[in-house]
């Protein structure tokens, strides 16, 4: 994060801070130069308590010490807030977020629940920042008060796919193309998977995962026209797996071009790729949204997982296919880019576009 | 196993008797109704040890009795074996395998050698058991003594996927197909990949496994015209992994037919597939070689890879594809099916034909 | 399984028999010569459902077809029970066992609710079946009508140490001894253990579970005198850690005897040692309850653990020690010897000492 | 690393650079203020290549760039080098270290070789830093020319057990202990152990291991006496265990004081433990050597791990032990403490006492 330090910070809630991606939100805040985590709000289990005691820490850095001992509250809005993050399960963030977004916080979610209504942005900042532009439709078709507002990031394996997929439509146009995952076990929440399910195995199943891949893409890639997006119109077909690896989703991914291109065009394509964020040298930026490595066996969790502070799609085995046109292998950290690190970046981004009001 | 038991049963050659598949064969072979281990050949590492000191043995069940103090033998032939079954790695099966089909020995080999010679049977008895018509045309082209020749069975990934296509290419034709692989560990032989590359991690990569898949499935589906194969037309291209699973290769699939179908009758066709070796009643003859499930989330390496005593695909999550027609998940014992028990039922098949000879 | 099958089988009822232990009941009992599961009880979020839709399967074979579609009832006695098997958790075993006893069924029970009460016996019949000599006054102190009782196994790592200890305790005293444990996930039940904290970690922590094998161990070896246990004198230190195993408890002990012992004699008294079970020929017994392995890297749990259908303990490594007399490695099936087939051994030495009354 | 940068940087050479102990010395040493990688040693098969060619590059860290393309030497010793630092294993450590010792180079070597010789001192600096005084002995008995000495590390399941030993022994004396370790895949070297071994299992051995705890851990705990060690008394008992974790031994330990001492007395003993590194401020060392957690399930390698910068051994769970005094669990790093970065902080307290010569 090489951006100067912005004081004071905005006062930064943290709604589901508990759970594995809430986790990532305190620890990528932790050394946020414009952002400051203020308000740590969970379930009622958890109210009450010291943060150190109601979470069960998983990353391997220990909890910031000046979050571990701050009192967790409950879910109810903070007007006071600057924004607000949403670590929620789309169980109770629907009635959830909108509550904080009719307290006049900017609300940026992790959940489902809004991702693919028509007033409601589906943000990746080098993909679609225009795509903001529905802020406006939003607060007034939902009466929303003050700053408020909801803009969400993608479903994590849609991420990482859609992060290869911006540079060849713009360029080449994508006609159709076939991904199938093999995800990480983080992806599943902190208590989602039981080790019995998992431990050396593979389960060819995450319900409605298949479903948000295709639908998402197509938003994500869409364009805005007249104040509305229209879906980007290539055909996705998505397999998701489950596989014993900690963090980090790889994705074997086949693609039809609308126009021809060469192995080069569309590697160079992909290596030169940048967006919005990097002009505007945004604090969690990666350099390079999109890493095309060569190594013949490569990306690797194990190995390429943490380029770019994990907020790149690696991708590798760039090659020709028989059945549409090229093959590759991607791969993207769920809880990073996919999660917590794509949403803060998105806010990022509406403070720089100065969507938090004139006098923030 | 329900076949009647054969007295005096052949002797059998098990060549690279130590190494992960060898163990397998030793197993599988330990019950056999026809087949009866004769000779135990390995590298000169291990010959003239006690079979149970020479190999470090990986299976859950013990080394069978009568097997761990056999001497390993070195690997020259003995024309005094009346078949081999060969686990040998390809680098040196290619001259060894041939040596003992010149010393009058019928091989079934796991190695990918010779499986792509147009004179080979590259055999899986339910799909292509006609193949075996090539051995006349091998033994004059190659001068083969006695009852010298040399069948092959496919690499393991392409296995489980071919016995799903075979049904489908029969009765629809298929047009092309897209196929992305979850293999176990346990393919990769005893000590072919070091503990610290897969822990936690997926490799998207294995050498030469994308052709095997490609090429192999062709030849396999291919129609036996005038003494020679003629490889299938459709189009397969294959993506590889590597993952953290003991036993059992996971495959991704999606196909277009030649000819509209439905999904019931998809699932249909895949149910009811029988080959000749269900005709026959061979002893290792899966009795239904592929068998389709229903659950959503299923199959999995740790629930389902024992099915049909592991020698079956199993098929799950058939449904539409927007890309290609149809997606499925498929499942299947890599050094089973895939392995040993792919050569020893290619064995039986060659057995019930008469194709060791009048007297056996 | 040897024994005679007998006719009419006893009818059985398992309680908790979705879970992970419950599971191993029904695997284990489906082809029991004795006795016959005529209900399946469980929880009020499971009753009414089919057995196959209630319960999430995870033993690689399938579910028994005679069990899958039966339903699953609630938790309340059914006096019309020969005896039944219990699978719960200690927090709800404490009242629902005791409603059976006092239906007048015997239960045969896994959970630790009565492990150390002074009138129930801590049964493991190849070590103390004396102890069963606690059920009349146990019958007479509670009050419990007809053929009611309780009598409990061992927790599953303590099961697995008092096999090995008890031969030695016999022939020549135990003073002290020393455990670490390694223990398998399965240990956890179905959901015990979110793969978030176990893949590639270690967990030195089990609650409760020092403190059973310390005290179990003693009452296990302890002396059945004038109508009660004097749990043996030898001290126990535990230690014990969670380990990504699927099944199979490891165990590192040293241990000193009371009586001068040389390792020959050691290693003769583990291997020679039998039980009553063994005299008995009970169906689920062992045929060697304690197995001496001679490699100098084993037990394993993916080599060793299904010897003796996983009914023994497995003793490799016995070496001397410098801290206390002798070292020594075990393993064990935590689900099977250490949980249902525990159990189900304990209702055979019942059965065949006509402790269900005389027209069982 | 807190100390200044020194300008010019000492030359240093990594023997055996390639492997997995020499990937931790070229990361560690990329960014060290005093040293500098000037010489990449490997076998005749690395050398000539570009080291990112070289090298299976296994940690999360991209390899330095200054580094990846510097072409890798064999092994014959340069005179030119400052110091050299060894991650040969032994079967060719013995010659080659002492090449480079009568070459006139200070060697900091990995390698059992000479950890028990009398004249090498086996160096833990916050232990036993006044064994350096055996190098006098060393370069005249073995006549080694200008500033050729060998220093030794321990063992790296030694280290994390004397590491915590060493303020107990000091304060309270320690008469004997038990020591059971669970140790990670890392330590057995990159390619030193099939992933079919390990995957979901335990292997409750490693050759050698145990007689090295034993051995090494009174070797580092003796006095320096009148220019020789004497071996601290204490008896030393070890079991050890492989388990499937990537980084990170941990170790249950139970042991007996000379001096009675309480709980309160031992943890305040074990947390204010600090040494001459501590006090000179080395760049490597960490600022606590032994951290205390009070969590009831800790440490944990996935959580504690990296504490100190992976330096220090945690220590966790300690409480009173029935059989010797006291438990507890430790955990340290195997390739960052308990090797490389073991060497490196040797390297630096031998620098800060001038043992490298006046003009360095």
């Amino acid at each position: 994060m090489t951006s100067t330090r912005r004081e004071p910070r905005l006062k930064v809630a943290v709604l589901g801070a508990t759970g594995a991606v809430g986790q990532r939100f305190i620890d990528l805040l932790s050394s946020h130069p414009w952002f400051e985590v203020a308000r740590l709000a969970a379930s009622e289990r958890s109210a009450g308590k010291r943060y150190q005691d109601a979470c069960r820490w998983r990353l391997g850095t220990p909890v910031p010490a000046e979050i571990a001992t701050e009192i967790v509250q409950g879910m109810e809005p903070d007007g006071e807030m600057d924004l607000a993050f949403s670590a929620l399960g789309a169980s109770v963030a629907t009635e959830i977020e909108m509550a904080w977004a009719n307290a006049g916080v900017p609300v940026f979610s992790n959940a489902r629940s809004y991702r693919l209504e028509p007033d409601v942005p589906l943000l990746i900042p080098e993909i679609n920042p225009e795509h903001l532009g529905l802020i406006e439709k939003q607060r007034k078709f939902r009466e929303l008060p003050g700053r408020g507002f909801i803009v969400t990031n993608a479903n994590c394996s849609t991420t990482v796919l859609a992060m290869a997929l911006a540079p060849l439509e713009r360029i080449f146009g994508l006609r159709r193309l076939s991904v199938v995952t093999l995800q990480a076990i983080s992806g599943a929440g902190y208590s989602g998977l039981p080790s019995m399910e998992i431990l050396g195995n593979v389960i060819p199943f995450i319900a409605g995962e298949e479903e948000k891949m295709e639908e998402e893409t197509q938003k994500i890639l869409g364009k805005f026209v007249d104040g509305a997006v229209q879906p980007a119109s290539m055909t996705v077909s998505a397999q998701v797996n489950r596989v014993p690896v900690f963090d980090g989703h790889t994705e074997s991914v086949s693609f039809e071009t609308t126009r021809p291109a060469s192995l080069d065009e569309i590697r160079d394509a992909l290596a030169t790729f940048r967006g919005e964020p990097q002009e505007l040298d945004l604090p969690s930026a990666p350099a390079r949204p999109v890493v095309v490595l060569n190594g013949p066996d490569r990306p690797q969790p194990m190995l390429d997982l943490y380029l770019e502070n994990a907020m790149a799609t690696i991708v590798g085995r760039l090659r020709p296919c028989p059945v549409l046109n090229f093959k590759m292998t991607l791969l993207g950290h769920n809880t990073v880019r996919g999660a917590a690190g794509g949403s803060i970046l998105n806010a990022e981004l509406a403070m720089a576009r100065g969507l938090f009001g004139d006098d923030l």
